[in-house]
């Protein structure tokens, strides 16, 4: 999941109280069944198939194994193109095609950080992306602790020159993943904020709720006119050092040493992979599932977002096998360059001209592995009733429908919610998804294989009822 | 550590509200209670200052601090001598010094290592200790995949020439860690075994329980008059990731670039470091207390082994706080170079010419933060019924006696047990310790504070004890 954009759960609380006057009543009876009866056994089909096999799995397995880390504008980016474009084939998607645009090449480069005084400590970090390096050589400075980024921003001007920032702040812990909100600002801006007031360089605690010797990357911001200074993340417990030795004695240093490349300018082609199941009597009208295929270069992208790529290309596959197949088409889009910006998904938009009319619905898969536990829709209020229809047959799965109908679409999904695209979100628990977010640890055996198929049943039956269903969603 | 002690405010806090408490009086016994009843109280007063205050934690913060990993033969494993001197000193010891000997000395250098074809993967891996490395050039070949030890063992000779041998054996969660020793002969002996076959390299899964993509350090031994190859262990999401390639796909092959130093021949100064607190009636009898004060250069040696350092300080702190004294004397030993082959320990037993008949009975402890769940006695027939009505004590914590009489120790204190010394073992909930075992993960955050302060209890009182009873351990 990309981390740079601000985060929709964040939102969804005060958008709840806002709207929750005009919000339909899943508690409603007074409309017609969204499928008819064999459009129903379908239903049942696809959710009983997708329950007891493990294709989502072997996706996953297979993406994770053969291809690995996809980091934009490395070998294996290029080469997980390649390995989409001949899945969606294999799976019995109809048409497949690839969608090339640019984005703006950043290269991780080595670090190394240490505390230097006045105890030596290696440090575990990873540059945020986008850093710029040292270029190559040691820079040492004091450090400077801030509880927050509130706190960084309110530091006086000039009151860092030749220090180092670093923010300490401890992302919680919540089901629906809000924590994320409160701890991602100082990683999106902390680097430009810190500079500001004369900071040589910027560290932070990672933005994760493990206690694993791992930091966390994500993207990071400059901004215009401020000089650009290295931005890095250290792992929870080197923070926990850090913080201790700052309790001990004063002055503590730390040096870094990266060659990060920073934003240089320079541009890498990138690829959306699209598939398509077509649709058997309103092939134009086009249902959208979506996830990402590029990662981060630590961890295989297992879960960020393997775990996407593998629930909608087992969603397509189990349309595919369908007889008579549903009316109208899904298209199944892999983005590009998701964690550095969503390039891919503005790519996407950008090519449609905006126009995204014959997009009837879309929804993403880029929030980890927990068990789906709510359907929160973003559709026309004639729609909603259909929508409360189809949320019936999860309720037995234990998944209820949002009282809200605001919902954009996850991640990617969200720049095809803003063209005007109806969504539906589907939340899962994300108690543990920041553990591994954006980590080495993110890697296969992280998958409850459980859960992924719990969740690929929904997204399938989702795939499968809003192909088939007559209602529109669309304003 | 900050110069102020907070514990000995709680320590006198503690002994003001225990002496208005009623004598403890003691459950019908069919033998002499070990303890009269001033020491009764005195075992009261330790246990709940143990279990109120927080020392041990602190020394532990302090040493993980100020110093941090502590591999043999690096200049922290200098500062951690000179850290435990006055650490010593400052917590009450009578006598403090340092018995310095010489161990064999290992260096890691850098590892890069990589699965190459058919698919690329860096691959999180360490070298284990005593490895030689590959003379910083990449060494490569294809991978044969061996279930465990016996089935590498089990392999024609020659039928591993210019190829890399892989365990893949999976070590098993207990209690009682028992899973250990079905894992770790690998790691042993593995790299010796491959290389009799003509394996260029050896590479196993960890000895580790935990998912995280961390590798396992430990020691590694060759043999005499076979080649030395290099021996590496892998990540568990690694090993994963290879045993999934080589089913995809074979051959797979394996990239190792390591300039680990192997054993040259080169020696390093080592020592031990001893406290005391003297015995008020029989200062020449000595009981022992035991944890190691070196680490793997991986993490900061909070659990292997701050926690026996902290255990056995604070033990040592309580004990120098009564009035009276006991009579005993209680010699804590922080022994070196314990993880690379108890050279400390051996050292330690061949000063006195093996001769530790002064020696009445001893522990240690270094085998994490779970809960100590029983006692294992390793003493004279006679004491038995002493050991089994100090048990009493521990009882109401839930700590039973085994149904054996056979402890030597743990891993130093084995080797004063092998020469004689009376031992007991204090056996803890083992479930977790091989998820942070010799990795970077061994961090101060992982320090469970409630069972410590359990630990650390029954280690005080068990120290109260020994030093107090009349009972003697010896044969």
């Amino acid at each position: 999941m990309n981390t740079s954009r601000p985060w929709h759960h964040a939102l969804r609380g005060a958008l709840t109280s806002i709207l929750a006057v005009t919000v339909f009543s899943a508690q409603a009876t007074s409309f017609p069944p969204p499928l008819n009866q064999q459009q129903t056994k379908q239903l049942r089909v696809i959710k009983n198939t997708a329950l007891q096999v493990d294709l989502s799995y072997q996706v996953i397995e297979s993406l994770t194994t053969e291809v690995g880390a996809r980091l934009v504008g490395t070998p294996a980016e290029k080469q997980s193109v390649t390995w989409a474009v001949n899945k969606m084939k294999t799976l019995g998607f109809d048409k497949v095609w690839v969608e090339e645009s640019e984005a703006r090449l950043w290269q991780r480069g080595d670090l190394q950080a240490a505390i230097t005084k006045p105890y030596q400590h290696n440090i575990v970090a990873l540059a945020l992306g986008n850093s710029v390096g040292t270029g190559g050589k040691a820079l040492t400075g004091e450090v400077v602790e801030f509880a927050d980024l509130a706190a960084l921003n309110a530091a006086p001007a000039g009151s860092l020159e030749n220090k180092i920032a670093f923010v300490s702040y401890r992302m919680t812990r919540h089901k629906d993943g809000h924590g994320y909100g409160s701890a991602v600002g100082a990683r999106v801006t902390g680097a430009a904020q810190a500079a500001k007031k004369g900071a040589v360089a910027f560290i932070m605690r990672s933005v994760g709720t493990d206690t694993n010797r791992f930091a966390h990357t994500g993207v990071s911001r400059y901004e215009d006119g401020v000089k650009k200074i290295p931005a890095v993340a250290i792992s929870n417990p080197d923070a926990d050092l850090l913080q201790n030795a700052l309790k001990h004695k004063q002055p503590v240093t730390f040096s870094l040493t990266m060659s990060a490349s920073g934003p240089t300018g320079q541009t890498t082609t990138i690829a959306n992979v699209i598939g398509e199941v077509t649709g058997s009597s309103k092939p134009q009208d086009i249902v959208t599932l979506g996830a990402h295929l590029d990662s981060w270069d630590v961890g295989t992208g297992a879960i960020d977002d393997g775990i996407g790529v593998g629930i909608t290309l087992a969603a397509g596959h189990y349309l595919s096998q369908l007889n008579p197949r549903p009316a109208r088409t899904l298209r199944v889009i892999l983005f590009a360059a998701e964690e550095i910006g969503l390039y891919g998904a503005k790519d996407y938009v950008a090519r449609r001209q905006g126009d995204l009319q014959n997009h009837v619905i879309g929804a993403e898969w880029d929030f980890g592995n927990g068990k789906i536990y709510q359907l929160e829709p973003g559709v026309s209020k004639d729609s909603l009733p259909a929508i409360a229809a189809f949320a019936r047959f999860l309720s037995p799965m234990g998944i209820s429908m949002a009282q809200t109908n605001n919902a954009k679409g996850q991640s990617d999904m969200s720049a095809l919610g803003e063209a005007g695209q109806p969504a539906v979100n589907f939340n899962p628990d994300g108690t543990d998804y920041f553990d591994y977010h954006h980590t080495e640890n993110d890697t296969l055996d992280k998958v409850d294989r459980d859960a992924l198929k719990f969740n690929t049943a929904v997204y399938s039956m989702f795939a499968l009822f809003a192909t088939s269903t007559g209602a529109d969603f669309r304003q």
